[in-house]
């Protein structure tokens, strides 16, 4: 297990995040993959999503969010940023050879900026329009630009295990992007998909930072929301 | 100019979109970092938005998008991944230091994956409800979360002309998620970040970009749709 209080490599992880929310915070993309390579982590915890942040976590991550990963003098956030990092470690997450590579980042940013804001975009209309009239429509009207990514993507992966011919971070990514869409039936639909996000999320080095992620949380929601 | 029939680098751009896209259109952001390091490229148009996609730019680009870009052996899509592979060529767009590198890669990750889909949000809810009664409210349900990440912005940008110390990749594509705001409100409420826009934007690689990529469009819409 990874997880370790001495090592060099500090992850940052929410103290307390509501029960929908365990298992899906950003931290699992960077726990996951230091699984993958059996490079141990320290956890530092910081205030939960939604209360407020300390100006330490504030200079460390404009936008108050996680992970940050501290490593000797570099802090560094954004998860795509630090699975670049740590696949320049080892080519178990990012192949060694430049044009395997950059195809790797490339399905890295395909998850990122192809697929997850347009799911991200009913997430959002759904928390917006919590209560609201509009809110069932909305999210009717911003579906289809969602359901049109993951069709093109479901043809990508027909006849694949994997994004190119082996699992990288563009797989970790685009594996943890999926599992967490906001409707099943979006995933569901496709059954290459599914199987897929199954796959990703039977990997050992998926399972030990679930449980890492989810061991973290404290479960007293008052307390934990003190940062 | 870069723009080079005979050049080894080859750049995907729409032969068509409509004007409200026109100069927005994402391969904006590799022709800008070319022109920031002087590196010719050819450019290859493929059919426009929303129209049919030939198998071949579908082989290349499963999303049928552009930018793809082709050098050597090396096909690649997202503008985010052909940046750093640009940057791995010129100082001027990445800096060497290993740390700085990284940090200049995080801001990008930070403008595509912290910052865009919360535009983006906005542009869908406006897209998919266009004409639509719930429109209106639900883009006023959506827009906090955009106002929100872009306060955060303009406070790291108080102090500071770039996001680090010089312009990298990292402004780069930051000042273009910027600039392509879905409502002008949203950038103007932030004079700085309203400046930093207008500083990135002024420079001479952009404005040589920025008329490449219009000088590319087909004028006459029904025989452009064409693939």
């Amino acid at each position: 297990m990874p997880v370790d209080p001495a090592a060099p490599i500090e992850v940052t992880a929410y103290r307390w995040v509501p029960d929908m929310a365990r298992g899906f915070v950003k931290d699992m993309r960077v726990r996951w993959a230091l699984e993958e390579i059996g490079v141990p982590y320290r956890v530092r915890l910081v205030g939960g999503a939604g209360g407020e942040k300390s100006a330490e976590h504030l200079a460390d991550q404009p936008f108050g969010q996680v992970p940050v990963l501290r490593e000797d003098g570099l802090t560094l956030f954004e998860s795509g940023a630090i699975l670049i990092h740590l696949g320049g470690k080892d080519e178990r997450l990012l192949p060694r050879d430049p044009a395997a590579r950059m195809r790797a980042i490339g399905w890295m940013f395909a998850a990122l900026n192809s697929i997850e804001p347009f799911l991200q975009s009913l997430l959002l209309v759904r928390f917006g329009g919590d209560g609201k009239d509009w809110q069932q429509p909305a999210m009717a009207g911003v579906r289809p630009f969602a359901e049109k990514r993951l069709q093109q993507l479901s043809d990508v992966l027909a006849n694949r295990e994997w994004l190119e011919d082996r699992f990288t971070i563009g797989d970790l990514v685009m594996a943890d992007v999926l599992r967490a869409a906001p409707e099943d039936q979006l995933i569901a639909a496709h059954p290459n998909l599914a199987a897929y996000v199954q796959r990703a999320s039977s990997r050992p080095a998926f399972q030990a930072a679930l449980a890492a992620q989810l061991a973290d949380f404290d479960p007293d929601p008052v307390l934990a929301k003190q940062e």
